[in-house]
């Protein structure tokens, strides 16, 4: 099973894939990328993906990209790999130009797609769940456009595992607590579950949707609005979303034990129904 | 006069200079830069721009790049190309590895060298002074680290120019005058300068550290100090400092002139001693 990528029009392996040292995401974060989940040889809310694409394109105003030339360079170079459970991986750039700040009269959009095993949460943090540091959120105010301005997500990643724990949980200098260095935040009070609005300041993922759809089947209630970190650590539960994360239990946060310090029900129970989805669905 | 590239180790035409798709420069911004430039052959500030380079590699914990490769790798394509006004961009980062947040075990920084003819500032720019506008600071909070995260950058020059004026100032959601997009900015008040100090929200460039050196020979005195837009608009003169902004006149912001409209004396003077130390300087 061959790791491939796409680079405008060609597949090849990763390794021979290179893009011009003037192109715009490696000069300026000029880009935007997607992570899309495959199992089963099936691609997971491709659409909803794609949707969020172009919202990033026409939030800074890229030259238009064909979706229909997107979702062929995906699906082939999935298909062409071979591998059933994936992380297809998306990014667009402005183009390539001579370096200047300001957007060049004429670019071309840069399209890569790598497919690569996927890298799949340790079956041991699904079931016992992980524990998190917070951290002062020090990313740029467009979060909600999925772009390559990472390196804050970079910083907090790596802090918490030289912490000794899995992952990090954005506070901003305000004390609202805002989502994972790659993944939305829940957490559950008594009856209802709580997660941050879709703002500038977060980016709303698709399995953040999915599961607030599921939650509407279930009878569950979820209020979209800010909490603090009081709220955070005196939660019931407490979980992680997003495409390779899924549903992941958090059962410490700075050292402090979340309820008896176990995943709880409704985690549990969300992570059956997305997985139950994910083994149905799409292309 | 050939625009040239240098990518880890050899020397080509920039157009032949590529990276590895998975470049974490590329995927996450996670690459530091300088810009340097060059005069009648001779590189100015060269290691002023090597230390602050030191100083953002430390800041992200980067594994050990070579300080005396980088000079070479410098100099060697500047002299290649035999361009005399150039602009010498380098850009280092972390290195190439299978997209994943932390830091990857073992990487090497890949260095990038461009030489280009300079960007230079337009003569009636400089003579007659620009017009800019204030947009509000979104970007990141570790402005001093000298890295690609420049979309913030990007999006606020493309406002600047799409409102017909030359540059944008960023002011912060608290109402501090922070900098220009890619320059620092500096306004007179009666007898004194101010201009932000060195915090994480600027970068402090090498041009502001020459021109305060250059204030203190002549008697100018400099508050490093916040101040407001009110104060921006009241000021007697504003201008830009920077590699390839030198010292640049403000005479309008958001359609407001600044004093009479003209650049001031102060401005004129500093540019004058600027372009002496650059006539002088360096390699």
């Amino acid at each position: 099973m061959p790791e491939l990528a796409f680079l405008n029009g060609n597949i090849m392996p990763i390794e021979e894939a290179r893009v011009p040292v003037e192109d715009r995401g490696y000069q300026f974060g000029d880009a935007v990328y997607e992570y899309v989940a495959g199992y089963k040889g099936r691609l997971f809310a491709l659409e909803q993906h794609l949707d969020r694409l172009e919202h990033s394109l026409r939030a800074l105003d890229f030259p238009i990209v064909s979706r229909d030339q997107v979702r062929r360079a995906v699906i082939e170079t999935f298909k062409q790999s071979g591998i059933e459970r994936a992380g297809v991986y998306l990014q667009i750039s402005r183009g390539v130009a001579p370096r200047n700040h300001a957007f060049p009269a004429h670019s071309q959009p840069q399209i890569v797609v790598t497919v690569r095993h996927a890298h799949e949460t340790p079956p041991e943090h699904l079931q016992k769940g992980i524990r998190v540091v917070t951290v002062t959120d020090i990313r740029w105010g467009r979060c909600d456009i999925k772009t390559v301005q990472l390196l804050a997500n970079v910083l907090a990643k790596q802090k918490a595992l030289e912490s000794g724990v899995e992952d990090a949980i954005f506070i901003s200098n305000e004390g609202v607590v805002r989502e994972g260095t790659a993944s939305n935040l829940f957490i559950r009070c008594a009856d209802h579950l709580l997660t941050h609005p879709a703002t500038p300041q977060i980016l709303a993922g698709i399995t953040r949707s999915v599961l607030i759809e599921i939650c509407g089947e279930q009878g569950i209630q979820v209020h979209q609005q800010f909490f603090d970190r009081n709220t955070l650590l005196s939660a019931d539960e407490v979980f992680l979303t997003g495409t390779s994360t899924e549903v992941l239990p958090v059962i410490a946060i700075d050292g402090r034990k979340i309820a008896d310090g176990q995943p709880g029900p409704t985690t549990l129970n969300l992570r059956r129904e997305l997985e139950k989805r994910a083994n149905q669905n799409d292309v």
